[in-house]
């Protein structure tokens, strides 16, 4: 199990890179302000979650995850100055894979740090909405998680299967957890699925 | 005391949780987005004031604070769904009450794991206006803290009150400290008080 | 060494407080939100490189750092008051020299406790350029880390040439650490280098 986790959480860091120097592009940035939309993507989420919880910074302990922010900012820019165009919603794709990498791995470290599943499960939203909040207010973008639909709903949901699976079924639960967020979202994305708590009320925007 | 410290938190927790509710409501946001501005309202200065001083993060240790969060968020939703208008004022009254609570308990905190009373002058400036910061930020509004008539000012001056009677008489400081927070911000709302240092200069902006 | 290092320190948060100071004029803030720019832009970023180190946060220890930002940020508003206009290179300026300090300063402090170069080099770049980052958010500018020339590169730059430097000679290190970021950024600035990675794509923005 430990070294499926360990790997789930770089392949959500690498996609979460790619989502944050797609921005980056879309936003004619040079070479540094990739670096820092790509980190700030990939492990603000996960940097915030350990200084709440009072772990080490995970990346300060293994240098592995900046390797695979550089490498995967890399890939991603050699294939776009190959390929004129990318549209938006490949963006949201890859932004909506990290999340479910997230949204499991982030309550998985609270839960293994002996925390209780109520804190796992905000855990997993903090590691898997914060880094894309983080990286959305530096590019001056209206962050997804605030304007999107069910953007931190569908890491909630993927936290708590994941919670409530992950005591008799540890396996089963990393994938019904990911599953769980990546589908949700990914209709949300499609057929525009949403969650209304208010009435339309644009004359007092 | 203790009992009456741990009250006055949560009370600031509630009022600070409407408020970022109130401010979700007039940006149109979905149900999450509601979530994610009340909490960052709510617990997002006395979560900096916590890291900063190295103290393991209150909400973490004790789920009630969320509990409020979101019952405080529930509240105000159905409140909302039965008045179809809000003043401006409603939101600024809210967080004004807010400010207070957390003025004075940011420094109470500090002062109470040992630090030197210019700190917690800090902290409870810090507890109570960063909140309303990261809420702001994330809106995408000009913050309050930066735009608004004496508004950290408010928050130094009730923390100074606070932190210089309480070896004294800690319930005279905690109503002292609350209520000169409370009267500058609600005036300074009122007839626009303000404290310019510089001369008026609209051709540099 | 360390009487230096503590005086090349507060000389950075001088400096970052002088260009926060600056800014808040250039957007017509009241005067806490001066002070609150001042301090975000000079204890902002060792503020965020301690709490992922896991140190104690250093203007906790040692109030030196707030009477420092709180003088600069006074004779900076006295001597604005006396001076119609300032150009916006003088703010540039400022938070190069700023720059220079925290990139060798940052590299230094993680050096110190015992973490790799690799993460030393992190920490400088994250010292300089991220005050600087979290003043721009709250004063609603595109970060100049995400925007402007070489910004990022040449806290990097400074803080690897301190990085290599140091174990042999501390002092060269220092001033050659802080040379190479500021005649980087200067030149940046005067001669607009840059680091292009992607090809112009304003179609696509």
């Amino acid at each position: 199990m430990e070294v499926l986790f360990y790997w789930a959480d770089q392949a959500g860091v690498a996609v979460f890179a790619v989502a944050g120097t797609l921005l980056a592009f879309r936003k004619h940035m040079d070479g540094f302000g990739v670096i820092v939309l790509a980190s700030a993507t990939a492990i603000g989420g996960g940097t915030i979650r350990d200084l709440i919880l009072g772990l080490p910074v995970f990346w300060t302990e293994d240098q592995t995850y900046i390797y695979t922010i550089l490498g995967s900012a890399l890939v991603t820019i050699i294939w776009l100055r190959y390929k004129a165009y990318i549209p938006m919603t490949t963006l949201q794709v890859a932004d909506a894979i990290g999340l479910a990498f997230f949204a499991t791995m982030g309550a998985e470290k609270a839960l293994s740090a002996g925390f209780s599943p109520f804190i796992a499960v905000i855990m997993g939203t903090i590691s898997a909405c914060f880094g894309g909040m983080i990286r959305d207010v530096l590019a001056r973008d209206v962050p997804m998680v605030l304007k999107s639909e069910l953007y931190a709903t569908t890491c909630i949901v993927g936290a708590i299967v994941y919670t409530l699976l992950v005591p008799f079924y540890p396996i089963v639960a990393l994938v019904a957890g990911m599953l769980s967020t990546l589908i949700i979202r990914l209709g949300a994305i499609r057929y525009q699925w949403s969650l209304p708590v208010f009435r339309d009320n644009p004359e007092h925007y």
